[in-house]
């Protein structure tokens, strides 16, 4: 594990409101680390509506079975999070483990076992002991409280430098409801429905399938717009709970993923993912620049995703990046193997603005100076111009440098 | 430029013997490179044949496109290589500069500019000073000799430790006859058709539709089975040259890739290409270990590559390689998100023999201390078994190092 924190995290980081119908409990069971938290608790009002994605792996991970089990429900009252442990790959013992710790967990909270999600995260392989949740649950369950949402995101953390949060407060009919979340991630990111384990809650009145909407239009643009290393993970949950308790104070109930008043809360519920996911790019694993890649003019915007991605995983413009390399030929073999259409004569390229590359050569009035200049900053945006058609698409990702791979080829050892 | 050898690199370099109308020249035109030599010529007796395959990129370099337009005639006289610039992404003054450097070779050697084949490898987006060939190539003309393998195959290094050659001699009809090879390349390796820069010769009377053929399957479990960096180059080429010399001591004339008499030969090209792209992989940047990706029980063969790819191009694997670790959960991530059949339950995987994964969950034998000491050698295998059907593959890679890192970073500025 690293332990500096990444030099991208957020400057400032957000007052985080109590939601009515949520308390949050973290512990040290001492699943793998030593002296951190490492287990989460949440505690969801009844009544609380809960919708998720999750993973597209052929190989997902035991709780990514629970959970995508268990939301046939729609309902929710405990969610429980270890990190260091991904429950991954471990077989028949790895499904027990999930019963276990949903059992123990919901005679914790008073409520059933399909009334509880899981997520881990940590090392793949592993037997996941579930009796170290035995005890820890109940003594959570006696001191969850509403205000914690840092040690929460804190506790969730793996190879991540800094917790992760994001709120949003915006008004659903006359009521002023409210959205936090937390995600923990920092490699093996390269989202195929959604990346690492993120949770969002309101207290917005909303049906399990409002909230399943909202889930699944948000990550298109926010965490499946991100990749830190092109690994996607058995584990990727984002889990999102609604207690509905914003109806106690008039918030309208919501049950139409079409409803025009939920027009605000969809913006501000997108925000507060692509805050996340942002958050996530700034932690990838050893990064030190930010990237952004732009792709416009291609064929479709499904063209202009590809592209962005491919560009975005390469492993020769990444290292380009961390040597504050304008490095645009690379970019150029990036779109030309992305295998989407692309016309090298039509191509322009820029870095933070400037442009190096237009019509498929090198811009007359590119200025190496002036652009190497441009590379120092810790944010780095790639524009590619392809002139073909009206497809556009932005993902986010971040450098590869030494420490990436320092901290990956020590990780399990 | 990284300078030590790598330790990967072959320990035996074998005896390049003379084909039979075939010349070659070296010489330091000053391209990027001081001090070292960058480009090469080969000259070829009238009647030589070609084929060739390239890069599948959408954006492939001016040579590339100049050498797929000249394959239509079949006919070699020439082959001008230079490393240092790619001239890749530079437009019409790209294509100007083959066609220039295409009339100065034409008229070096005396043949007709369309009998003239063109590889460039290094930056991309630089233009290419076309005229610094001037001089240079009448020179080498006239000195070039049948003998210095090597020094050609060193000519056209960039980013490689050691040059690259390989070589076979087999019977043709009752007559002995020899292929020749030789390859670059060590970064933006992930062949989509061929990849890098490589060049076979043979005094074999073979058509050039015969060659075509035989580059055309050769590729396949060869130069296409093999990842460094999952960057597929704008400039990859694989020329092959048929001077037929060997006519004249009995070698068959052969016109049909079905000819029973070529068996032997295919099995020969097939080792010569299968050698040079084991070298390739050896070379990788910053390589310290030479991988090999066995997928077995796969749904078919197609899908057993994709899902060896999806391992061979995971930072993460390759990142556990280079520590030493055997980080079987890794792997399981890398066939997850292949996107190909896969029941985790099935799932089998061994490092260098050792089974570390059985039936989806951890072996039960499993000894860390044992598998500890095989991910201390300099080759390893990672075997997994699907247990689905009998699609089987096999693909090379190295590790990711901080080298890789290190190389790349540097590598344009």
């Amino acid at each position: 594990m690293s332990s500096a924190v990444s030099p991208l995290a957020p400057t400032e980081v957000p007052d985080m409101p109590v939601i009515a119908g949520v308390r949050l409990a973290t512990a040290a069971a001492g699943i793998r680390y030593k002296g951190r938290t490492d287990v989460l608790l949440a505690i969801m009002d009844k009544g609380t509506n809960a919708a998720g994605v999750f993973t597209q792996s052929k190989c997902p991970s035991a709780p990514v079975e629970w959970c995508r089990a268990q939301l046939k429900g729609g309902a929710a009252r405990a969610l429980v999070v270890n990190s260091g442990n991904a429950n991954a790959f471990t077989g028949k013992t790895g499904r027990q483990a999930t019963t276990l710790t949903a059992s123990i967990a919901a005679k914790a909270v008073g409520c059933k076992p399909n009334e509880v999600f899981l997520a881990s995260t940590g090392v793949i392989g592993e037997p996941l002991d579930a009796t170290k949740f035995d005890g820890v649950l109940g003594t959570l369950a006696d001191s969850a409280a509403p205000a914690d949402w840092m040690g929460a995101a804190r506790a969730i953390m793996t190879t991540d430098t800094f917790p992760k949060v994001a709120t949003a407060t915006v008004k659903l009919g006359k009521a002023k409801v409210t959205i936090n979340g937390m995600a923990k991630g920092a490699g093996m990111i390269a989202p195929d429905m959604a990346t690492m384990l993120s949770f969002v809650f309101t207290d917005a009145p909303l049906s399990s399938a409002v909230l399943q909407s909202l889930l699944k239009s948000g990550v298109q643009d926010t965490f499946n717009a991100l990749t830190i290393d092109s690994d996607t993970s058995t584990s990727d949950t984002l889990l999102a709970f609604a207690t509905g308790t914003a109806a106690a104070h008039g918030a309208p109930k919501i049950t139409r993923a079409s409803d025009p008043r939920l027009k605000a809360f969809t913006k501000a519920f997108r925000a507060v993912l692509a805050d996340l996911a942002e958050q996530v790019a700034r932690d990838g694993e050893g990064a030190r620049k930010l990237v952004e890649v732009i792709v416009e003019g291609a064929t479709t915007s499904i063209s202009a995703r590809r592209i962005a991605m491919s560009i975005a995983n390469s492993p020769l413009v990444k290292t380009a990046i961390a040597g504050e390399d304008a490095n645009w030929g690379r970019v150029v073999m990036a779109v030309g193997k992305a295998g989407e259409p692309a016309n090298r004569d039509k191509l322009s390229i820029s870095f933070n603005g400037i442009r190096v590359a237009k019509s498929g050569a090198r811009d007359p009035s590119y200025n190496e100076a002036e652009v190497s200049e441009a590379m120092k900053s810790p944010k780095i945006q790639i524009k590619v111009s392809l002139g073909l058609g009206k497809g556009r698409d932005r993902v986010l990702t971040c450098d590869l440098t030494k420490e990436y791979v320092a901290i990956n080829g020590d990780y399990r050892s």
